[in-house]
């Protein structure tokens, strides 16, 4: 037994050796144990055992059906190389990048927000000069956990009207609402989890998601919200943890959750573990309200999301989750441990200009410049035989089928070069299909350059 | 072959069918495969395949040496459960929320922060004033990737006086000095991985380390910086990825690295897999400049990391990463990702506020502000029996061993019941000892009251 040992402790010290001096290179495949066992002359339990112990100290690991190997540093985790590498110009990382990037002189109807002169620009800054005086506590100390009571009130109001049965305690607010997302995300999910999203649905939902390392289905989106038949089969058979969507205007189709599927749906996930989040974000531009699921279900299962970034500014960041009260709890140890504290004075910034009394008139201003852009496009990208998946009721974003037989990704490329940075079907969805779609920004689409363009795009494209 | 593949099948639907009706509930065993062949008159192998099938459909687990259980719904991550459960009073997210929470009327010698009245409110209210002013497209549009180019650049300069060599484009914005280490965390840890802290270190290292499921190992901090001997053995031991640690004035003991400890520190580091985040958070405070890491190591392994919650807002709130080009370029991807930008009004407040010209005297009288208040707090300290480990040079902490046998945890009870909130040793250390040091924030220490309760809670525990 001692003589054992001492054999297994000269086979450690002999590969750790190997190991510091570099003739093992992290990597490096080490000998099978029976050959190693051999050259040594000793017994292959032995040599198991010392393998083991290396293990257990994460010097080497053992690869099934493999062999054993020298465990090098970690590789950092780069977004680009997880999953399934896609075109540089359909990868949804680039297009966030190069839209964030843009020079002013480049047209952006791939983009997700709205031209600054769409903005409320007066009330912003009337709310800063506002901020300016605030008293010395709102400038300097850090918010409270949860956030400014009086902006979580509101938004608890704003809910309600919503049919969102909810107090300020159990409003979040955080620095944005895709950090709102993440948070949830880091509540709920472990590596390898399923989750739904809606196919097709906002581009940065698989970053995102590719950072928590999970596994991502496509729910097909109709016109009247995802697909009842699709979405039981993927409860059924995946047990999924979470179904992202969103709520009021879908992002990219801008199609409307119908009452009853709403209803169906939340009938199918009664019976399973997941869990909802929805992402109100676009929803200040409805003309008539759709059903929120938070509402239907009653916060039991769905988690209520929004931010400010559409309809008051993109630069002063504010987002906010509306949940359980259990819930919300444990997400604020999480946002501490993981940011301590959110921006407290843009929160008071937004809270102003929300309250300012010209909020109102700025959305319905904005909805009767929206209808009037949604048509242009639509009724310019017409001759193009760019055609609507449906007419959207609302919102900032229309759903394109492209000619027959002409490739969205390369249309992308070719307008990259020509200042028109463009949201091609690959970003929002991996359906064989999805490369015939573009989505375009109404508010972003009002110039000659843009068609002219896409005109020469798809030309060289069919010749 | 048929027929056993038809057997498989119906035992498949038998449990999958027990688990829809709710005669199998979440976390219940299955009967062990034995067990079930002999029942059912089917053959072990048949019974084994299905429950494989089932594994994979994720509809049930094996738990090795216990059988299959049905697979609940994950339970949400709650940090109060992840590791070893901690007594509330000393929990470090307990710490933080009572600070962020307490109101106006309570005494808080336990947090991390300035008093508003030693902030530079006029130069924050002075450069609100000036954002209110701001072109269009800075109000009201996502900021560019990596953030403002003309704060970037600042912040590339300022590194450039500590020896770092950096230039704007290594340079990456965030929302905060906690989000920026978290982003770091996200790049380059897995869960499992071993973390390199000190010991003592900030508490929320702590809390956010438990978010990324990593192993902590504590090196004990000397005066001079780290124990080399005991990280030397870490890294032999454990080959850990990662070291966070503060630069300039260490947090919670004020002792600050020394030239040759950081040389030999960054000599051990050389032939591991470790990677450094050096945080400078409270640097501004420094008399003579210690030596960064970032500085020796020409930012090969070493990220540097900073904000200014301490010196210009808590409430505005902005960070930074300054690394290697391509950790950078990955960095920017995944924030992009979690969080899609950060707040450009934000860091436009306080590029006006650090180039306002008043930044450098507000650091200066801070800096007289603070000799005193460290003189004093140890003066009053001193009475109660309560010594400093160290005395300080710089920063607003003092670290303090209590009177022995006197328990932090109990004196930290007892004062939050007297309007003190208190920061106990255990929240920054694991080590047996840690429960007899309290760390003292010597800004928020300036009243007598403080000095009172702390008798009080003394005489009792002693008595």
């Amino acid at each position: 037994m001692n003589q054992s040992k001492t054999k297994i402790e000269i086979v450690i010290s002999e590969i750790e050796q190997q190991i510091k001096n570099r003739s093992l290179m992290p990597g490096a495949r080490l000998p099978s144990v029976r050959k190693l066992a051999n050259d040594l002359g000793f017994s292959v339990s032995t040599v198991v055992e010392a393998y083991e112990r290396l293990i257990a100290l994460g010097k080497i690991e053992s690869r099934t059906g493999s062999g054993f190997y020298i465990v090098g540093p970690l590789a950092p985790l780069a977004l680009s190389e997880l999953g399934p590498k896609l075109d540089r110009s359909v990868d949804p990382l680039w297009i966030s990048r190069q839209s964030l990037e843009a020079k002013a002189d480049v047209f952006k109807p791939g983009c997700g927000w709205l031209p600054d002169d769409w903005m409320p620009l007066d009330s912003i800054r009337k709310a800063l000069r506002s901020a300016a005086r605030s008293p010395d506590d709102c400038l300097m100390s850090y918010s409270t956990p949860l956030g400014l009571p009086a902006l979580r009130d509101l938004l608890a109001r704003r809910a309600q009207a919503k049919g969102i049965n909810a107090n300020l305690n159990q409003v979040l607010l955080t620095d944005s609402g895709t950090q709102a997302i993440d948070l949830v995300c880091r509540f709920l999910l472990r590596p390898d989890d399923v989750v739904l999203i809606d196919d097709p649905c906002y581009f940065n939902f698989h970053a995102l998601l590719k950072v928590h390392q999970v596994k991502v289905l496509g729910i097909p989106y109709t016109p009247t919200g995802p697909d009842l038949e699709a979405f039981k089969e993927a409860i059924e058979t995946y047990n999924p943890r979470l179904y992202i969507t969103n709520s009021g205007i879908h992002n990219p189709t801008g199609a409307i959750l119908s009452l009853s599927t709403a209803h169906q749906l939340l009938k199918l996930i009664e019976q399973s573990n997941l869990i909802v989040v929805e992402d109100d974000i676009f929803s200040d531009f409805e003309y008539s309200p759709a059903p929120r699921l938070a509402a239907l279900d009653n916060l039991s299962r769905v988690i209520f999301i929004g931010s400010f970034s559409k309809t008051l500014s993109a630069s002063i960041r504010c987002g906010y989750i509306i949940a359980k009260p259990e819930w919300i709890d444990q997400l604020t140890d999480l946002k501490i441990a993981t940011s301590f504290s959110h921006n407290g004075v843009s929160a008071q910034v937004l809270l102003s200009a929300l309250t300012d009394g010209s909020y109102r008139k700025h959305i319905e201003l904005l909805k009767v410049r929206l209808t009037k852009a949604m048509h242009d496009t639509i009724t310019k990208l017409e001759p193009l035989g760019i055609k609507p998946w449906i007419k959207p009721q609302a919102g900032i974003f229309v759903w394109c089928h492209l000619p027959e037989g002409v490739e969205a990704s390369k249309i992308a490329k070719y307008c990259i070069n020509h200042q028109v940075i463009l949201a091609p079907g690959n970003a929002f969805s991996q359906a064989p299909n999805a490369g015939q779609f573009i989505r375009f920004n109404v508010t972003q689409s009002n110039h000659d350059h843009i068609y002219k363009t896409l005109a020469d795009a798809i030309q060289q494209e069919s010749s």
